[in-house]
């Protein structure tokens, strides 16, 4: 059997948090592992465009989501990492789509229409502050995803209909020209999504400002991990895991009988909620500073980071030209 | 004084007829002999990509689209002539400006705003059967213009928005990032917009079915000017030039001399239409034989345009270059 292409997109929005992590770097790079699979990652920098005017900050954005992804675990020997931007051939395939994607599909686009409503709340007109970019980007999603003849796109729920959207495209285009010119992708979600607690318990957001960021300073680190929200038992009384938000971060980084082992001592009385912390504190550093050091190497001298995605770019544009001209000669400008 | 950059897009539609040529080629190619001007032109193959689904007949298109510009006498050595395809520059710089594209913008496009009009009379959904490359079309005619630091676009009226619109675009980005990144472009209309007669004395028009293909062997091209609308007058009777269809054309391959000379023989009777079309077919052959011969030559074998456009594409690509590189750096993806 042939290997499954697996293509994930990382949208370049700054330094991600652990609920990133855990719910979607780690994953994914254990995926990439898989002897099955040939995954491969792009940097989806000009999707950031949309939303972030200024040169420096994109650049920025774009080397800390790489040296993250690095950093983590990602072999760029064994698996393709590349900047969306590198690969123009992306954006002539784009023009092609287009001409076989129906306005109606894209006005039923969630993101889209989620923003007609916000402006619908607000008295504005429909189209008030929308750009083209937004408006496009399933377009562009699916020629980052057909371009590389993807088999399986892991995604969270509310992305599921981007990649129905790719197999919608792509579906006409076959059709039209009688011959199976574009792979149809699959959409693949994780089936037990973890919902990440963050310092206050609810899901670990940027919005709601409860997230604790991938890498920060051992000391700053330990200090926003001191401030998880607990219940105010004393030091004595015996303490229920389940309902703990410590508990719960504890548990993503730790082996069964290590959880098992803690959980005895909340059940026992005589542990208070700062040796609790303590130890997650301690878990967690353990996993997270290697990777910090990575990341500060590769932050330090931005150098590697640029020739790592040099080699992705060529890399890539190897399997996108000849998608590229696959689909000029098909529709007859070559 | 530097040259002004005067750019023109040509859509692949099928052999033009003789009101393309006079309104449109003729002027265009007289433009680009002047000193003062670097003129450039472009065959916009992907804009017909959405009307045209068929691999083959695109293929015609272009290929019948280049012989007549290079046969009507574009010289290749001093005026750049591309396709749209051959230059992928364009559509990363279409990306980059959806991002900065108002959509409410897109949705007073003459062009859009008239297929839903459409729609609706039908009693149809407004956006029934449009798709992405017509509602998207001015962000790619937008990026064409801008890439190559276009000064002057000449224009039909109904073209004059979607100059608009990339001089909107590209103050929006310019005020954005603080710095002239993109030429202002200006559209030029004719001051004199002639209005070419067909057949029946209405515009020339391939939806009227009363024009004349710009490239047919003699004898067809001779029954078909035999076809002209003129009134019943007789043989020996005086006729009106100024009210004649066939006179009409006449004057438009003709010297003041010529013309004066046939409004002499008009209005002093014994000339029959039968004559007046005969000394039109010699004029407008003696004007077009020669294109029709090199024409015929080009369209016989075509490695000729190919190597033409391959060599168009290459000089296109070097100005198309540094603006993309320039925009690249500009937004911070490079």
């Amino acid at each position: 059997m042939s290997k499954q292409v697996v293509l994930t997109g990382i949208k370049p929005t700054g330094m991600p948090h652990m609920g990133n992590y855990l719910g979607a770097i780690r994953p994914a790079i254990d995926m990439a592992r898989d002897e099955n699979v040939e995954a491969r990652f792009f940097i989806a920098d000009y999707h950031s465009l949309n939303s972030v005017r200024d040169a420096g900050t994109l650049r920025s954005y774009i080397y800390e989501v790489a040296a993250v992804w690095l950093a983590a675990g990602l072999d760029p020997q064994k698996t393709l990492i590349y900047k969306q931007s590198d690969v123009p051939e992306t954006f002539e395939l784009t023009t092609i789509l287009m001409a076989f994607t129906a306005k109606g599909l894209m006005n039923r686009a969630h993101a889209y229409k989620a923003a007609v409503d916000a402006n619908r709340e607000k008295g504005q007109s429909e189209d008030h502050q929308i750009n083209m970019g937004l408006y496009t980007y399933p377009v562009l999603m699916a020629a980052d995803i057909l371009l590389f003849d993807t088999n399986v796109v892991p995604v969270g729920k509310d992305q599921v209909q981007h990649v129905e959207m790719a197999q919608d495209i792509a579906g006409v285009i076959n059709h039209n020209y009688k011959e199976d010119l574009l792979v149809i992708p699959k959409a693949q979600t994780s089936e037990n999504l973890m919902t990440i607690p963050g310092l206050d318990g609810r899901k670990m957001s940027k919005s709601y400002d409860n997230h604790i960021p991938m890498f920060l300073p051992e000391k700053q680190l330990r200090k926003i991990i001191m401030k998880i929200v607990t219940n105010s038992q004393g030091l004595e009384e015996p303490k229920d895991p389940d309902t703990c938000n410590v508990f719960a971060l504890y548990k993503l980084f730790s082996t069964p009988e290590e959880q098992a082992d803690l959980a005895a001592r909340y059940r026992a009385g005589g542990m208070g909620w700062g040796h609790a912390k303590q130890e997650l504190f301690e878990k967690l550093n353990a996993e997270i500073a290697p990777m910090r050091a990575v990341y500060d190497e590769l932050m330090a001298d931005t150098t590697k980071i640029d020739a790592i995605l040099a080699d992705g770019a060529r890399r890539a544009r190897e399997v996108a030209s000849r998608t590229i001209t696959r689909m000029r000669k098909a529709v007859g400008v070559a």
